[in-house]
């Protein structure tokens, strides 16, 4: 998560609603309880921007009855700083010495039948509990898909907002773009204008011709020349937490007929691919469909093994969460779900391209949260 | 960890010794391979920043054979900017849609007796290795304390030289408690002259008659009078890593007979505690041992109550790791390991007292790293 003291919450009743729904998916799975590590779930569920370090700070949803929250004595106080008290949330402080996983493990059950844990809980917390409790253990991320990953609307108004804070940012690029100025000044400049529309800068990328092929570059003091491919890929977060996060393709100087012929035809190939998946995804296919099918039309045309990523992830409270748009994945997507759809060739030692925008499912198609065109420019 | 793009590393001769002791010291457990995640363990041992998120990186250390290091394939050229490619460790790029946990599964065996993670490895994947590999697991920096909690000559001189630079900022701080000014102001003093002798900033507190009762209490705009009490705890990180963590409490002034009466009383009963812990810790005793060196005679004196969080733990590359100097903790302290004396007392609403020092084991003893003055001034 971003810095955290930046953060805002939602009104309490959102958060009372997201627990109750929380139980009712954990008691429809047939898992016991959840065990809610600090982070962004814990930040979703409750509002509380509390972190667990070596002294175990954790929501135990059970599936029927009060969640309980267990934190540092020391912690207690800063809990009154969120929704917390204003929920039916039992909490509990600990000190140093009391038997903190005992106490977990008594709310639990020692034997229960299945228990599921958060991403974010961590081996030393984890292998103490799983030492007694005798159960079936779960990624609650996947177990619970429809918690974790499905978004509420408050959350989608959020996520649309970044969308349309980083799409006003892509809109300046085109005039950043000048030949001559290196890759690290307008990185620069990008930092300042995502600045302008979010709390904070989660990531700039400016990759141009060579740099472009590897995904992970942020920016070098490459001098960009008239012609030359860039890919921009920026985020950042808003004070409610939300993050966007957007890939254009451009032409440095804007005169696309300057850029290389390959890069051009590859890119007619790559932004049929990523219309493709926008068309296909919907409630009801599952990830690994909606990547094959921009993996697909990039395979037959013949640049498959240029295409080195998942097609998308899912966004949130956290940048990369489920559900991951990946070979392998057989989740099924539901409505209200938000993920990127960003297909990518790399040419190594040539040039690189990607496509991504944030969409959210509906009830039978997907809406494109970013806007900006997608056509070279 | 603190800001990792900050740090600097030692020689690769450095790594490679550690990773052969960690080596010797896995075979001697009985342990088939420890998984070590990314963050200050994996520093330790392979001098990398890098860190995983939903894509795994970690390195698999097995009892026999050559150390393999898994990243994702965009990671891979960060790598080369560490000390791992001058060390006998195999690297695997892998990329989305490769089965990651079963190349690492492959590694490690997929009947083993006994597997190890560290701390920092998160359920999401955890529980997809401990799904492959039907091991008994257990916690790499207890089951392995001798490698993850002892330290090496270099990573002594680090924290000395840590240890140095924190009491170099407390012997500022009587000039700077003048009666008028507020907690705030000081902490503001503070935060720059620890910028003067680290990279960065761990912690700042100034707990100021009621608030040193709250042992995590930052600072507030609480104006400081003359014989107040104050708990000044600070600490910060090193170019190496490695951090500094010492309190002292101190009277504003300067004139020790204005402090409360109760509070003077209370605190040569904590002194004489902590002189105690400083001349009972050495090798061979057990944590719990040593926590109860400094409760048993503060119980004694009336004020078990108020001494309310463990003794200490440990301190290297993160401010606080194994060894938890702690009730329940039956750890036998080896010599060469690295933690905290830290008796506090705290009268709610009332004054709050803390005397903390840095120690490390040698072969009889401890030696006291922070040096600075325990008497109230």
């Amino acid at each position: 998560m971003a810095d955290m003291s930046l953060l805002t919450t939602f009104a309490p009743e959102v958060y009372a609603q997201r627990l109750k729904r929380a139980q009712e998916i954990t008691k429809a799975a047939g898992i016991d309880a959840v065990v809610v590590a600090t982070g962004e779930d814990f930040f979703y569920l409750v509002g509380s921007t509390l972190s667990s370090h070596e002294r175990l700070t954790a929501l135990i949803i059970p599936a029927e009855g009060t969640p309980q929250l267990f934190a540092p004595g020391t912690d207690i106080l800063d809990l009154n700083l969120s929704p917390v008290p204003q929920l039916d949330v039992q909490v509990h402080g600990w000190n140093d010495g009391d038997d903190i996983y005992g106490q977990v493990a008594d709310v639990i059950g020692r034997n229960a039948g299945k228990v599921a844990a958060t991403a974010a809980l961590t081996a030393d917390h984890l292998f103490q509990l799983q030492g007694l409790i005798s159960a079936e253990w779960v990624l609650a991320n996947t177990a619970l898909a429809e918690l974790f990953s499905s978004k509420d609307p408050a959350e989608i108004d959020e996520l649309r907002k970044a969308a349309q804070a980083i799409d006003l940012v892509h809109a300046q690029v085109p005039e950043l773009l000048q030949p001559g100025r290196t890759e690290r000044e307008v990185a620069d400049d990008l930092e300042a204008l995502i600045l302008k529309e979010h709390v904070s800068v989660d990531f700039v990328i400016v990759g141009s011709m060579e740099n472009g092929a590897n995904p992970h570059h942020s920016f070098s003091d490459r001098v960009i020349n008239a012609g030359d491919p860039v890919v921009v890929d920026i985020g950042g977060t808003l004070a409610s937490g939300y993050h966007s996060d957007c890939t254009r393709t451009y032409v440095a100087g804007g005169d696309i007929t300057k850029a290389p012929e390959d890069f051009l035809a590859a890119y007619k190939v790559l932004q049929d691919a990523q219309m493709a998946s926008l068309q296909f995804a919907k409630p009801g296919r599952t990830a690994e469909e909606i990547d094959a099918s921009s993996r697909t039309p990039i395979s037959q045309a013949g640049y498959g093994e240029y295409f080195t990523h998942r097609l998308g992830h899912g966004i949130g409270l956290s940048g990369h969460e489920e559900p991951f748009i990946i070979a392998g994945n057989d989740l099924v997507i539901q409505e209200s779900m938000a993920f990127s759809i960003e297909p990518g060739i790399y040419m190594p030692g040539k040039w690189g391209m990607r496509i991504e925008d944030i969409v959210t499912t509906t009830k039978d198609g997907i809406e494109s949260l970013n806007q900006g065109p997608r056509e070279l420019r």
